[in-house]
């Protein structure tokens, strides 16, 4: 059973879990499984997954081929869906039942295809599939937050070659969001502007860390970026909520996220990456427990921020949380500008 | 010229070392330096190195054969030593000319020992070092804090194989050591006791998550580990300067330190690692300008923090400060507890 454990050191909150009950020896090598064996994400073998959450697809039946993408619970997840959130104090220590849900949205049936290569429809339906099941998980009042992320490449910590991406339902607030959120609201308490919208206004006028601008998103590599080609793809219209955004909204945001796969793959050989999708959390107000984060954040400003794991993190970032980045941020928007893609 | 970059969305300080100006290509495959090639940290090439700041030998002149531990400046520093601290704003972001020390502390002339199997005399000459350089560069009032840390294997971060650490003297307090110390701090204002010392004592008590306990020193798997095999080594009695010991405590240390590298290149089969000293910053008061910082924090407890790179930091991780650790602490106490060592 998973647990959230608390380190009143580093004041932060661990999750452990014990389901996967990793021991030495499953460590002794790369965990990426050979593409060798049947893949449980290909057409065929959808049995060997648990039952479906959410499709897309063009004919059969649920748990059957013919989907575009397909939502699946994570068979080893690292927080369960049975339960309340419960804690207890130990020593000085905290632990609360890792209740929360954790799912896999398997982006294509084709199992060679990279997320760079799909269509925009593609990415579109994949859209689509995030937003279904963000506004599905938030009936729940258990959970706080929803974390939506891709991780490509076994450097990037996937583990299945077959593209797919994830969703982690949270019952606390995670510690870097909650920090966007109090840095948001300080900001908009005291200029009444999003400070999104702010800095977005600034790096079009700045120009030098821009990779590509449309008529509704901007992607910029961050000016204080703590990784090599770390890129940021913002809505340029302030908006707090992934979930909200109507169809014609995601068919926009799926050219422009297929423009940025394709760069980074062109301009640095198919690397390893992460993105993550930063929204505002759902609101809620638990039933007879009404309470801060229960508001609408209309002060946060959703986007997306992708990190191409081309250095590996050291002892002095671990030790210090200081980053250091061998690339100038405009050098990087530089390359990646110049990139031809299709 | 490096420059730290602060980061208004994500309130945090970024060093862009543009020095070392990696390019796309830079990245296309792994940086650690073929060992075919000459070592500069071999006996005989001292001149390929900047002149040594520090050396324990047992014969010849300096930057000559003849060591046993050498301390040189990086060549390509992450921080410049020259220069005033000056920063700027731009926009809603700030930066600061990257002013510090970054050095290297080669461990040993031999290219293929590693540190679990120097001898514990030979780990007291590298704690030797560690301790003359923290005590030299904290008479420069420019740095608010030494980082000591170590990169064993180029999945954490290694560029070269010899075996080395680094120390990098940085001019602002970093997040995580702020954090500490403000957790120290809160701590001993309301109890009039260390939290550490508090701590340590549980640890003693329960026994389960204790690897390995000295007269002096304890090392443990913490409760809410981030990584599996994740350990800390404490000193039993409460002390908040690394650079302050004696040498009989160092000569203890090297003793544990041994036991704990041993113990983890047996288990989890000569894993990749990081190791970070933690200790208390330096007690400054800058000419005219005393501040906060510049008190001597004898409610810290200085120790050591090391983390075997066995999984990949992934987007869950990044994008929310959680850390999803799949072995339980108490389990990876149990497998380095039971190793054979000598």
């Amino acid at each position: 059973m998973s647990e959230l454990r608390w380190d009143p050191l580093k004041a932060h909150w661990v999750i452990i879990a014990t389901e996967r009950g990793r021991r030495p020896r499953d460590f002794h090598r790369e965990p990426m499984v050979p593409d060798s064996t049947v893949c449980p994400f290909c057409y065929g073998f959808e049995g060997k997954t648990p039952p479906e959450l959410f499709s897309v697809r063009s004919y059969g039946e649920p748990n059957s081929p013919g989907w575009q993408v397909r939502v699946i619970p994570n068979k080893y997840p690292a927080l369960r869906v049975e339960g309340e959130v419960r804690s207890r104090g130990y020593g000085l220590y905290d632990v609360r039942e890792g209740v929360g849900a954790h799912e896999v949205i398997i982006e294509t049936p084709d199992h060679h295809q990279s997320m760079a290569d799909f269509s925009p429809a593609e990415i579109t339906n994949v859209l689509y599939a995030y937003r279904a099941r963000m506004l599905d998980l938030r009936n729940d009042f258990r959970f706080r937050h929803m974390v939506l992320f891709k991780n490509h490449g076994s450097q990037a910590g996937a583990t299945l070659s077959h593209s797919h991406s994830q969703l982690i339902a949270v019952p606390l607030t995670p510690p870097v969001v909650a920090k966007e959120l109090r840095i948001c609201r300080d900001f908009y308490s005291s200029h009444e502007r999003c400070i999104f919208c702010d800095l977005i206004e600034f790096e079009i006028k700045e120009g030098v860390r821009v990779v590509r601008e449309t008529a509704d998103y901007l992607l910029v590599t961050p000016y204080a970026a703590c990784f090599p080609f770390e890129l940021r793809l913002y809505p340029k219209h302030h908006a707090h909520d992934f979930a909200l955004l109507g169809d014609r909204q995601l068919a926009e945001l799926a050219i422009i996220m297929k423009d940025m796969l394709q760069r980074i793959k062109v301009v640095l050989n198919d690397p390893a990456y992460n993105f993550i999708l930063h929204t505002a959390p759902p609101a809620q107000s638990r039933p007879g427990k009404p309470d801060y984060w229960g508001s609408i954040r209309y002060d946060y400003h959703w986007h997306i921020e992708l990190v191409p794991r081309l250095t590996h993190i050291a002892g002095f970032e671990w030790g210090t949380g200081f980053y250091i980045n061998p690339t100038s941020p405009e050098d990087a928007a530089a390359f990646l500008r110049e990139a031809e893609v299709s």
